[in-house]
């Protein structure tokens, strides 16, 4: 390209906020707590933070880790450490002691920043420079305003580690380039705007809360903090503020459509809903709708900016019958508008048939891809190993151009030489009425292998017996997909609400 | 970046056709006329069109030029001809023959296609190879699906020749990645869905459609193809299809909002119409409202892809009194989602201060900026002298970050020393009730050096007299800004709807 064009400057999130600093001044960014501040203040609020780590000795190329609550300071570090010219380390804030201490120093980081609720690990995690609560709003009153864009769009924007359950967790590597990409197409998917009011019910920390971080600004929008999730609260915001938006995983959303303050009458118009992970159940999904909120079904990884699939119904399907549109619902879809296009591939690499049946690895390649594992070369090259990355998830590509998961590869059960999708025996579960959740794994069994054992939370009050249980899947599953054993109970979970399965697969082998 | 990466993937406006295709394959894309295509149907028209162009001995680099009312040839060239490794060359159809023999000419290009409309000019233009109407169809039906996506998203995509006023035409190269991104941003911006229903009333010869051509496919939306603006026609197909979405300068939305078949009851919801130029009136959009049209302003240039700003009124200012609205409105706002910054400066390249009232031209650089002129280094760097693109358009910076037009820097009149933006004065004529329109030029004068004139078109069936309407602009604006002289009939206009004030600066100056 001709160096007088105009047209060669760097794609970045960062410069969503210069942008809505420039248009949107005096409008309402950020909500947390009591504090707001206008789209001036947060940019400046940034900017100082920029100019803040500089002043500590931040350099180009340099990593700040964060831990922190969903709340200003996290928010703020998803402009302020890049423009410095670092790469944002949001860790996990469910992790142990040791697994964060691993983290910052795999990724070198110069600067540790602590929000209040954290301050006390100061005394226990070690970086060149920690700085914990209070005194980060005294720093950050009396810093210049500092930092600059970045020159190159394929430069380390953030660092996101993998809540691996098992083996070290590696360093997801951001780049600005995909950031603003993904971004984009996540305001254009969830129709975010000016008056948009997201409440982030999603950690900041989980994929840069799915670039929402940076999608909210792009369009304009406020951010409403939530440091946890309290249903009543979450109910309360939604009705004191006008949430329009939100993001949860399906676990998250069964608790905020099961609380007493749930209430439809308490939501303007409707809350945009997007939701990862399984898909929502049938069940969920009319609940949801009875309460004013539309969700959408995406699906993606750490290591793709979060969703890089999204499940758009055609607006026909409208008139099928419930348990046909249930059926296309439960499908993963298809690539978000910049993710372009998914991929089932074999072992060979090679495109398994369009026919909702043959199973294959799903795979992607696009501007929403990462960069690969942080000094992680051969990790890099086992998950790409042609251009294409390797997700891990086993799915099947239906003739629609929708993918649909049926496990990850270890949530396979192998029974009698019989594939089980776990999830199948699962969504077979929840559909009992007194279902809250189900998991179920593989135990090890002389006879057959594997035999499938479902662990079971029921709904409070509701009561019900194994036997109706097992009853209730043979009515709808193969006879050899009904669990053998039921263990009621809560589930164990991660910080974001995943279902540690690793947990439930070690109790039924011990 | 590391070669191993999946992110190394360029973008392409191509790619919203092969995920339309993959994912939306049986969903109605395209409709002209009597006919009708799918999306698989239209992915498959543009593969061929490539494979044609391909047989006939189009390479890679090479120009294709196409002239054609809107319709399914010229939209699918948007696709086949970059697919077929060429560049567009979508002619405007009012050019007279010398004017598009320069085109074909001056691209060098290598095809010159003709829809059955312009068949007859086969005979008159000349380009190595010309394929006209009928042809086509038989050629592209049994050519085989051919052509890849490009390996450069910088590479050449489009030339769009500026309809200059005067000297001859420039061609402005636009690149994948440009388009990819202004596409993104007017699928945003204009909330384009899977169910969306474009209707064509802007040429897709201008600036390739404000890139909507590949912005509603993006979208999974339908075009609905619309080769001459009639008003009733207009008015039938909104009833018969369902429109949501339409593109239209303010001569032609006067046109359909004062024509006798305008009726809220044809619009199913609301239509979102896109204008550009010159703000429409208060009244204008009064009138839109109660069709059901929600109008969203915007203003561009053929070398930024179309409109690089839109007016985003925070929906706080739906409370503000109607004159004080209708001012903000006026504002041709700021820059869109991923033009990032508009800019207004000096002639030393500074910005000027946001006061709105200091003059200065409006400066942009972002991914969504031309290559440069087409073979004209020279007027490429005279246009981009610094990495910032001049529009040539002056204007105002406001303290909210809205830009405002005063005028082209040749549509100031200077008298006695005060200037006069001729766009004010015919914003007070326009506000008369029986005004259609204005044009407002300058005319030598020996005392004052120039005095405004006035065009105006009335009303069918309105009367009014020259001295009632100075009288109304002098009740608007200061008396040395009413038009000296006031001439009543059509304007002359281009094939954009543009009136050409060089004809009526010719008039008063003959």
């Amino acid at each position: 390209m001709d160096r007088h064009s105009a047209a060669d400057e760097p794609i970045t999130p960062l410069g969503f906020l210069e942008r809505a600093a420039t248009l949107f001044a005096d409008r309402r960014a950020v909500v947390d707590g009591e504090r707001e501040w206008t789209y001036r203040e947060f940019d400046d609020r940034a900017r100082r933070q920029a100019g803040l780590l500089r002043s500590l000795g931040v350099k180009r190329g340099d990593r700040v880790a964060v831990l922190a609550l969903n709340g200003v300071m996290l928010l703020e570090s998803h402009y302020g450490v890049p423009l410095a010219g670092a790469a944002l380390v949001a860790m996990n804030t469910r992790l142990s002691v040791p697994e964060l201490q691993y983290i910052v120093d795999h990724s070198r980081s110069k600067v540790l920043l602590l929000d209040e609720f954290h301050s006390h690990l100061a005394a226990k995690l070690v970086a060149p420079r920690v700085i914990a609560g209070p005194d980060y709003d005294d720093l950050l009153a009396s810093a210049p305003p500092g930092g600059e864009m970045p020159d190159d769009e394929w430069s380390l924007l953030a660092v996101d580690y993998t809540s691996g359950t098992t083996g070290r967790p590696k360093g997801v590597m951001y780049h600005h380039r995909g950031a603003y990409l993904q971004s984009l197409a996540m305001a254009f998917h969830t129709r975010l705007d000016l008056d948009s009011v997201f409440l982030w019910t999603l950690p900041m920390f989980h994929c840069n809360g799915w670039c929402f971080t940076w999608a909210v600004t792009a369009a304009g929008g406020t951010h409403l903090c939530l440091p946890r999730i309290e249903p009543g609260v979450v109910w309360e915001m939604i009705e004191h503020y006008g949430v329009t938006h939100l993001n949860a995983a399906p676990t998250v959303l069964t608790m905020l459509s099961a609380d007493p303050a749930a209430d439809p009458a308490k939501v303007q118009g409707v809350i945009k809903v997007a939701t990862g992970g399984a898909p929502p159940s049938p069940a969920l999904l009319e609940r949801l709708g009875g309460l004013g909120m539309e969700v959408t079904h995406l699906y993606g990884l750490t290591e793709t900016f979060g969703p890089v699939a999204i499940r758009q119904l055609a607006p026909e399907t409208a008139r099928l019958p419930a348990a046909e549109r249930a059926r296309l619902t439960s499908r993963q879809g298809g690539a978000n508008i910049a993710a372009r296009r998914l991929r089932v591939v074999d072992d060979s690499g090679a495109d398994v048939p369009a026919d909702g049946e043959t199973l294959g690895q799903v795979a992607i390649r696009s501007g929403t891809v990462m960069l690969g594992y942080l000094d992680d070369e051969e990790a890099t090259r086992a998950a790409v190993p042609d251009g294409w990355f390797r997700t891990g998830d086993l799915g099947v590509m239906h003739p629609d151009g929708a993918v649909e998961l049926r496990d990850r590869s270890k949530d396979i059960i192998i029974s009698g030489g019989e594939n089980i999708a776990s999830i199948e025996v699962e969504q077979a579960l929840d559909s009992h009425p007194a279902v809250l959740e189900s998991a179920v794994v593989g135990a090890p069994d002389d006879l057959w292998g594997e035999v499938p054992v479902a662990f079971v939370t029921l709904r409070e009050g509701a009561d019900v017996g194994p036997e109706e249980l097992v009853e209730h899947v043979r009515g709808r599953l193969a006879r050899f997909k009904a669990p053998k054993r039921i263990v009621f109970g809560p589930l164990p979970k991660t910080a974001t609400g995943k279902i540690q399965k690793f947990v439930l697969r070690e109790q039924v082998r011990g």
